[in-house]
């Protein structure tokens, strides 16, 4: 069983990924899409005139405030454009997709951050009416026929709430929660760099092997959206996963095999090392 | 088995339709639900400066010129906005929904119509480059499987090629084509009219009951998307579908429950007359 998480960033393409996931659908392997589609929603919003708000936590993460309004565009540019997308290119290469959100079957079910901290030129404040979420449960009965119905499940990043509103989740953390909750052999997260660098942006230093034991050091050197990619796969083995592979989804040629063979940031939890 | 068709149109209330759904999924009802989203899609193209372009056939439908922005922009409105909010809101009545489009699984297979031809300003054309297709089959095995999983199949009218490329789809039609896939007893149409009317728009001249040799009768006074209905109920009944209800989707009470008690249209094949 694999995970494999595209990133909506640009200069990811989806062609080569998508090639990628048909032949190893036709070896046989069992697969789950997820993606994300950030850079859809931002363009959405500006078009819409609803530009995107990022906040910044007191711990350094970068999110997007997520009003109710930003939730639909959010859910029209990840659904209705980015899923819809990927479908239709994984069934032009004979591929039986299905695309998902984390709301159906409430298969991936979260808690709502009501309120947020951030910082804001340099002052501490709370924001409400937020709509993000954080997953809790995972309830992978819709997964499980699907794929046993020979499908590939594509799952954009939506969950819901316990009193079922929708929520806009970190694909990222979905893919790590998907691949704990499926037994995942592997999580592969596929992204505009190369890998894990120890000095970003110079790709020369890329990590290639990385004990899990090493992630919490690994936190500190990671920039901007690594951060969360780090912490999904700190997750992902936490949950379970033996293996997550972070690699460069911008290759024109196998970007996904060549991860699976050995390309990019592999974090192992037997990995000696530490 | 039950399917039932939401319209699109203005006036047509979700929510009491919704509570209907998650009554009759509570008595145990298999149910398959089918939306349009027309009027999402036009407000989107309007918002994002690509207006809707109605064409009008030489037979007297009308029926939308689907370029491939059009598509997408289709795509964002019908998946992404009110397939994800009527799952949202089924989901916080306890409805195990799932939000699905035709090609998802290749659901619905249609044959692309490349070229319309149209009748504009008294002059017949023939437009190209169009992503409108005709329903040619449908695959049930993924509504079977997430049916005896005790889901609730909602489904934007999206359809896909043989080559793999994305169709804009009539709902109406959609509906009735899975109606007799699923060999359903009864497809209901909800819309924002009590019926089919003799002389519309007067309401007082609904129609309650219409044995399906009278169809064709009804084909010449039914007016404008009415025109679609009736078609799609005479798909619906030439596939082995008992009964066919056309009935007022704006409702606040039970919309959904009366028409099954006996409003709007029925049409069936076995009654008599003609």
């Amino acid at each position: 069983m694999l995970v494999v998480k595209i990133g909506g960033t640009e200069g990811v393409h989806f062609g080569p990924i998508c090639r990628d996931v048909a032949q190893l659908v036709q070896q046989g392997q069992r697969l789950v899409l997820v993606h994300g589609g950030s850079a859809e929603a931002n363009a959405l919003g500006e078009a819409l005139g609803h530009p995107p708000r990022f906040v910044t936590s007191p711990s350094g993460f970068t999110s997007r405030y997520t009003d109710r309004k930003t939730l639909e565009i959010f859910a029209m540019a990840v659904l209705g454009k980015v899923n819809a997308l990927l479908v239709e290119q994984l069934l032009s290469l004979g591929v039986p997709a299905v695309g998902l959100t984390g709301m159906d079957g409430r298969l991936l079910q979260a808690k709502r951050k009501e309120t947020i901290r951030v910082v804001e030129k340099g002052k501490r404040k709370v924001l409400r009416g937020d709509y993000t979420g954080k997953i809790q449960e995972v309830h992978r009965d819709l997964l499980d026929r699907l794929l046993e119905g020979g499908y590939v499940p594509v799952l954009a990043p939506l969950a819901v709430s316990e009193k079922g509103e929708m929520l806009n989740v970190d694909a990222d953390r979905a893919a790590a929660m998907v691949a704990a909750a499926m037994q995942a052999d592997t999580l592969v997260l596929l992204t505009g760099a190369p890998g894990l660098l120890r000095a970003f942006p110079d790709e020369s230093t890329l990590i290639p092997r990385l004990p899990a034991a090493r992630l919490d050091e690994a936190m500190e050197y990671a920039q901007g959206r690594m951060k969360k990619k780090v912490l999904a796969a700190r997750e992902a083995l936490e949950g379970g996963v033996p293996r997550v592979i972070i690699a460069d989804g911008r290759q024109e040629e196998r970007p996904l095999l060549r991860a699976l063979e050995g390309a990019g940031t592999w974090i192992e939890a037997s990995m000696a090392g530490g």
